[in-house]
């Protein structure tokens, strides 16, 4: 019998079980899933009033976009992005005169949940989800995302910026209107900070990106996926989740605000793309992504930005849980190779 | 507005947004869920050959149990605990004459999957999980979890071994009859190492043990949940799960290998009484439940080990996921408050 490979992340100190006989192939997961459907959407148009007013709108102008937000009981309409803060936050904005102060007593250490915790709805079309999406809806949708990072970024007490997104019920998703969510952090996240630390230390040895050398090995190796001119995706060499893929911008940035529009339009397709195959693969199936970016400036040399993509297709059960250490059934060799031929499928009905 | 708080866990670098206002009660997650069950149970008596042959079975034998194997062939009938190889095992034992090394290549780090991956079956009557077993069915199961723990801890690849719980669908059982797993590792995984870490650096300031120090503490806090002669249990400070419990002896011990017989028996009341307790307040929700062991003699001093049970109840998304921070609905003392009245009533019915 076969014995399972252990491989160790790229930068972080956690390891996957790779079930080398592949006891799974990706299409095994393919589940058809009844979503409730809300009876209102309030996400969708002339149910603004059912969300806190909007930060944010995209309401087309002349043939160009105008960049608004609601004022004094005032709610804008024919918007084709809307961003507004989430009714049930779990981070806040800090009033006047508060500071962030952590808190020590003893093992009791504790801080105020200070930040931003936002809804961008991503289309006024209901399904209008990144794998079937417009490329020039998409292209909106990331520049909105660099105009609420770059707003929320200069608040003196954000540590860092979340972008992510739940797609489905079975992967969080209260409400099935193409949304994306935006939180921003009074610290900088476990998982986040891990790697920044990790890439600090190869950079401080190396003088080199070490993510820059991750991409160049994965572009050529079994694990790769697609790529544009900007983009490249593939299955990390120790992927936690079946069908897990990441993208990378090929040129060093370590925050989306680095991108170009042309990559920024090269992002946009990555996105259609990458998530129209894996819909295509397994029938839509949910799914979970969340951007990695730099927290600071002073990360800018070592920090290369990019979006991990979770499937949502197995449980995390007692042993991931209390141990930090992961099975995973689906080899990224052959979660890769099926993605490739789905997005190349999925290309053909572009 | 309340702000929400930002917990850290008592040693991990891991930290919890706790929703203070109280978005959710505990009550509002009784969902009555259907199981699937299998047509033939292969865990139930009669079924043994539908198995791996037992590497441990107690076998009642004029008035007292006796220890056996099946062996050539034959399968023990009439067992209280069986304990088999995983038919689809994520680790296995190493084959004679190789070792375990861990093999490097620039950032492609990986080492075989060496170490054990048993199921133990918890009672030959299906459905008698530990919230609702007998105390003496209980009572065999530990010793049984102390047999299969005390053997492979000595092979030499061993270098954790966890002890771990799914129950019901939702929370990854793939059968229902109540069973416990083992697996052995080749490392120390992810989080038990950061624990040790973190109790050793405590210990070597104070020489004490941290763990003995949270005891004291939270048996008299608002996270206080039960206690017996030999164990106490309590929410912990910065849960990431709703209703998460841990239960921990009272006695510094570093693993389950130093309980008296009167200690296994406190246990067995423990399980019985806590997930009982949860059972009764939530009409028997999934969860998932580990054992935190200390990894080796030299650990001895400052870890201490303990359970912890983790109800499976929301999901974890795109947030937790790709940050490793965790936004949790229930307070911990909300959760305790909760638990305390359940267990009070479930013990009326013991």
């Amino acid at each position: 019998m076969p014995i399972n490979e252990l491989r160790k992340d790229y930068l972080l100190n956690r390891w996957a079980v790779i079930a080398v006989e592949r006891k799974r192939r990706p299409t095994d997961f393919v589940k058809e899933i009844e979503e409730k459907k809300a009876v209102t959407c309030p996400f969708c148009p002339g149910n603004e009033r059912m969300t806190p007013p909007a930060v944010l709108v995209y309401v087309p102008s002349n043939g160009d976009i105008k960049k608004e937000k609601d004022q004094n009981g005032f709610r804008h309409k024919n918007w084709l992005i809307r961003c507004f803060s989430n009714l049930y936050p779990a981070f806040s904005p800090i009033h006047e005169g508060k500071t962030v102060k952590i808190k020590e007593e003893g093992n009791q250490v504790l801080m105020k949940a200070f930040g931003h915790h936002e809804v961008m709805v991503e289309s006024p079309r209901h399904d209008e989800h990144p794998g079937t999406a417009r490329i020039s809806q998409l292209a909106y949708l990331i520049n909105a995302y660099l105009d609420r990072l770059n707003e929320i970024s200069t608040e003196p007490y954000t540590k860092y910026v979340s972008i992510f997104r739940n797609h489905r019920q079975d992967a969080g998703a209260s409400l099935s209107h193409a949304h994306t969510q935006l939180i921003s952090t009074p610290l900088v996240p476990k998982i986040v900070g891990e790697e920044l630390e990790a890439s600090k230390r190869f950079w401080v040895k190396n003088k080199r990106c070490t993510f820059c050398e991750i991409l160049e090995k994965e572009r050529n190796s079994p694990r790769f996926i697609w790529e544009n001119n900007g983009f490249v995706a593939f299955a990390p060499w120790a992927s936690i989740h079946p069908l897990e893929f990441w993208i990378f911008p090929k040129r060093h940035q370590s925050t989306l605000l680095d991108m170009s529009q042309a990559e920024i339009n090269d992002l946009a397709v990555a996105l259609r793309s990458c998530l129209g195959g894996l819909r295509t693969l397994l029938k839509d199936p949910p799914y979970n992504f969340g951007f990695h970016i730099a927290a600071s400036k002073e990360d800018s040399d070592y920090y290369h930005w990019h979006l991990e993509v979770y499937p949502k297709l197995s449980i995390w059960a007692g042993f991931e849980k209390s141990t930090g250490m992961f099975i995973n059934v689906v080899p990224p060799e052959d979660a890769a190779e099926n993605l490739r031929e789905a997005i190349e499928k999925e290309e053909k009905n572009l």
